[in-house]
């Protein structure tokens, strides 16, 4: 939400030389994307949009993400593609940073969207799932199930934020490890499929963008973490019409499975306490320096704990 | 350098429809301005900025910078315009905050001038005061002399930025107060003239923005931070070309007077400590919260001392 590293125009300018996409127009630091660096480009060729990665983004991880943009593109899928210079390049260096360009894609990302929109995104997620087929690279999922207990032994003094909040956390671990399942139908998902990262123009979708969480994994999981940010209301309920809208569209275009169907009150409960801990982590230990504002963990706590009630994938509109 | 308030799509499109200028296909909050939050905003009819005031603006000053811009914009000075609703206010609320749409404006900031930009801008500055006469609303200079004792009183233990800094701010203080001219041409200036704030297309200005600071003073004090903001070098040497160049281009265009130019070392002393103070004010009083790096005080320290052994104009390539 921030631009941590500065680019001048002369930086890039020098830049620019490498590539063939035309005179620089306009140059603006962009408040979007978790921790890195993103500019939108304008030239007299097009838009772009220019990121330099900072350290949460591990540099080994960025051929998988940029393959995959480029994999996803070539299947269909509207999302930025990593422009290339005249060495066929797609990763560049720019102030000690990792940097890629990619075409900027029209859209606005919706805060509060509805029924409708929630079935045009599940679609759109449907057929990333199946676009991601045939990907060579892999990635594990940094976040999963087992990167959740080294991340909670980390967290220290969370009942801070919310009384009861470390035993809510630390019951979800133990029950999920026994619960969690092992066999289901798997590739690459998006992982953060969040209302913010999905462009609207009209009541369609315009593209899907912020791929680095992507990974391999569970493609229910992924339908799990987008339940989970795209049907809750502010008040904090669950919103039976927009689950039923999103699993219905999901499903018309990537049928689910029996195992699948079980599988998806434990699956919200994981995910639920996936960005339960994220955010609990970034909130306890807050970077003075940092420039974004961390989000609140007692929004996963809630949603967890309706989970928690729940016994069948019905009452979430199945 | 940073959003403060979010604008929803929804409460963007709602906003909008009081509004004749389309339907919008991307919005996105940018890192720009001191601390308003802004946004690009395209629409199917062209490319705009929606800004949204925090409190370091004062609303009663809106009118002054709502109404310049639209004068110089009408004198054909490139910067943005105002645009208006169907009900023909300019002035809007949104999110509790005052907010506005202006034209967006094609081009780049540089970080590193050099002596043709130098005089490309100083046109462009003498262009603006002359394309201001005839603005009737006018607005005190709160940064002005008057303004920095005030300031200078607020900030406390300023040595810990750098030692000697206090008595460098009082001395310039007691010798200005004697020393400020008290009768030179004034009319509507800039007052933030920094290369932050000249857009450029390859050597052209394509534009002048972020005009609130915008107030009346003495023309030849914003020519004074133009050359304290242009003509250092990084090392904090004074480069004399640029200074030149500066200069020559900006006399060409409106031409200074025997008083203006005896007057100028003064003012370039005035120039720098105001930036000081500021600076070092918002050095010590960082508020935690904030989403912006506080700038470095010691750069107009050390542009200070620089004027401090200036006797003449011709020092700065006069």
């Amino acid at each position: 939400m921030a631009v941590y590293t500065e680019v001048s125009f002369e930086e890039l300018e020098k830049l620019l030389e490498q590539y063939d996409i035309g005179q620089p127009l306009s140059f603006k630091g962009i408040a979007e994307g978790i921790e890195n660096s993103n500019f939108y480009l304008q030239t007299d060729r097009g838009a772009f949009i220019l990121t330099l990665y900072e350290k949460r983004v591990a540099a080994e991880d960025l051929p998988f993400f940029l393959g995959l943009m480029e994999h996803l593109a070539e299947a269909g899928v509207h999302c930025p593609l990593p422009v290339k210079t005249r060495q066929v390049q797609a990763l560049m260096q720019l102030n000690r940073r990792n940097a890629t360009i990619v075409t900027f894609l029209t859209g606005i990302a919706l805060r509060r969207p509805d029924a409708a929109h929630c079935a045009s995104a599940a679609r759109v997620l449907a057929g990333l799932h199946k676009a991601g087929e045939g990907f060579k690279l892999t990635r594990v999922n940094a976040l999963g199930p087992k990167g959740w207990r080294p991340l909670a032994e980390a967290i220290h003094g969370a009942d801070v934020i919310e009384d009861g909040i470390t035993a809510l956390m630390t019951n979800a671990l133990e029950e999920l490890a026994a619960a969690w399942p092992t066999d289901l139908p798997a590739g690459v998902i998006h992982a953060d499929f969040f209302p913010d990262n999905v462009l609207f123009v009209g009541n369609d979708v315009g593209g899907v963008i912020d791929f680095y969480f992507a990974c391999n994994d569970f493609y229910v999981y992924d339908l799990a973490i987008m339940l989970n940010s795209w049907c809750f209301e502010l008040d904090g309920s669950f919103n039976m019409t927009k689950g039923q809208s999103l699993i219905n569209a999901y499903r018309a275009a990537r049928g689910l499975s029996e195992a699948e169907i079980d599988a998806l009150p434990a699956l919200m409960r994981g995910a639920a306490l996936r960005f339960l801990l994220t955010r609990a982590y970034d909130w306890l230990n807050r970077d003075p320096n940092a420039l974004v504002r961390p989000k609140d963990p007692r929004e996963y706590s809630k949603k967890l704990r309706f989970h928690n009630k729940v016994k069948h994938a019905r009452e979430y509109g199945l």
